[in-house]
């Protein structure tokens, strides 16, 4: 350990990241990626990107990229920046709004990277356990305006549960909080359900919302590190104008990003077959004598039947080439966070659990 | 304004770039840009990837360009980070070693994003004046030192002046201060001495210096942001390990740095070509009755001379397609600061200003 580094630095624990494997083999299901490729319109636009322009700077502020994405969501333009990935969004939501000496608040389980940038700001992290169906505490405004703080992040749907909270609910949140609430819709795109599958109204009503929207997954471009922020034009100048690392997206990435938001029936139809692959990967594992909660994610929180060990379950999928999220945490032991694959894929995984049980 | 921004985001003035114009008809000599397009191979990186890859998460420690920039340098892997160009390398410095409480210590003049990353983390920036020839002035280690800096940032080669700052000056004022010390050697590949053209030598004797390279001049990708940060692993490993965002550096990024780092004969012929150059330009302007420091770097600073104002060449350039940098400081008002350009870019640009000083 480096005598320079800052105390709240020393003492802190880096993010875990899910296992990538790269032997090419592996049945990925633990990082929730989708499992389709990008549209082709990003293959084409690879193809015809000239690489001598990757010699000057990128658009300082990817206009074009935030254009198409304020037309797409019908939000202003000065609404919208864009990052890299989440976790800069994440983090200059932090960087923006909460001091070294603040707070930021989240439900428990959450994303575990919260905490995280919330130890290197130097602030506090206060989090409420969800309720026993995973929805947000009645008294959770309160709670968090006790603590006194700045930003709130709820994941919505709400990982690792995949557990919806309709507008309404947050839209009476955002009233209540004294700070800033930053719904983390990285799952959005796969919400089915009726009435107003994401929270992008409030960005319009109100001035303490931040939307937070990934490339990742709904895209399939977990690999490039793209993202972006919704907000009132008040909580988005900051961030544009003086947070975030200028030139913070590159010129190829402002390509690729603007190909994939152009191609708009590409992606729902990846969307809509996880969702169909959704609830037959649920019906699967409920067969198998899973308890399996209603999920509006492109993942399932499935809790082993009561004589499976889920670690072992997770350790041997692992041996048998198959890669699921196990978190060790009290709340989570005895549940395993499965990814919907391709159809060949979630049935590989159910053969394999059937015959993991009957050995 | 937001009255949930932090009081020092509030405050303060977010980094102005330098004029990004996008209408292909400007000759662009105020960036600092290479002159040179990529690497053939960056290209061909492009051709090759395929596109269904960038479904899933990057490698988290992009550790194939680590283990080639070590290779590079004659430093072990854990000695190396890969960041999004130099900006995200500073703020990562800062946000790893110095407290909301700290000072950040630099020259005067020098690069400008250092004191927008100080005020963002809420610490306090020193500067002390370089002397007459850009040198570092005598008592600079001493006075670093008597305001607590933990972090003290030497951009060398020097911007805006191309002064450089030989080794041996670096290993004493390393030895001297308490914090560490961020050599910021984003101009270091233009270097043409007799002797190290570099401090790399340092991050293997000692455990308190960062070196930044980046890939955005000497490799012709300031449209990608790529860049990398060598030190001793225990400064690394926080860096690593906890304060960057994980999978910082995406697929594609991690793919064309190593097409771009992997072929150093065609990088060193486009430095060899601007440093050829930039002799031909200085004294070029020198005839034109510039005063033109020696630069080690890709760029000049050249003082107008008497009778002519030099922000209204800046801007009877800019009307004629010509931008170069202008800095509006005390100290750099009768300045222009011109990149180094393609021969005939260069030409171009002095027959422009002698066309203006005789008009």
């Amino acid at each position: 350990m480096s005598q320079y580094e800052r105390p709240n630095i020393a003492q802190m624990h880096g993010y875990t990241s899910g296992e990538q494997p790269e032997d090419g083999r592996s049945i990925k299901l633990n990082t929730n990626e989708n499992p389709y490729p990008p549209s082709p319109r990003v293959a084409a636009a690879l193809a015809s990107f000239a690489t001598e322009q990757l010699r000057i700077y990128p658009q300082p502020d990817a206009r074009r990229l935030r254009q198409a994405i304020a037309e797409l969501h019908h939000v202003s333009v000065d609404s919208v920046v864009i990052t890299h990935a989440g976790d800069e969004a994440l983090r200059l939501a932090i960087t923006t709004f909460v001091p070294p000496e603040g707070v930021v608040a989240s439900t428990e389980p959450t994303y575990s990277l919260y905490p995280v940038l919330a130890q290197i700001q130097g602030a506090g992290m206060f989090t409420l356990a969800l309720s026993a169906d995973w929805s947000l505490p009645g008294d959770f405004a309160a709670r968090v305006n006790g603590v006194g703080a700045q930003l709130t992040c709820v994941v919505n749907p709400h990982a690792p549960s995949g557990h919806f909270t309709a507008i309404e609910q947050l839209r009476e949140l955002a009233s209540e909080l004294d700070g800033v609430l930053l719904v983390d819709e990285a799952y959005a795109d796969f919400v089915d359900i009726q009435g107003p599958a994401n929270a992008i109204e409030l960005v319009r009503e109100r001035d303490n919302v931040l939307i937070l929207r990934t490339f990742s997954k709904g895209y399939s471009l977990a690999g490039m590190r793209l993202g972006y922020l919704l907000g009132d034009p008040s909580l988005i100048q900051p961030i544009l104008e003086k947070t975030r690392d200028s030139y913070n997206v590159d010129a190829l990435s402002q390509a690729i990003g603007l190909a994939s938001i152009q191609d708009q029936d590409y992606a729902r139809e990846t969307w809509a077959a996880v969702r169909k692959d959704r609830e037959v990967l649920a019906a699967g594992l409920r067969a198998l004598g899973f308890d399996v909660a209603t999920s509006q994610t492109n993942f399932l929180l499935a809790q082993a039947p009561k004589h499976v060990v889920a670690e072992s379950l997770y350790q041997d999928l692992k041996a048998s080439g198959i890669l699921v999220r196990y978190f060790a945490t009290p709340r989570l032991r005895d549940f395993l966070r499965i990814t919907v694959g391709t159809p060949e894929q979630n049935t590989q995984l159910l053969s394999e659990i059937k015959r993991l049980l009957h050995n």
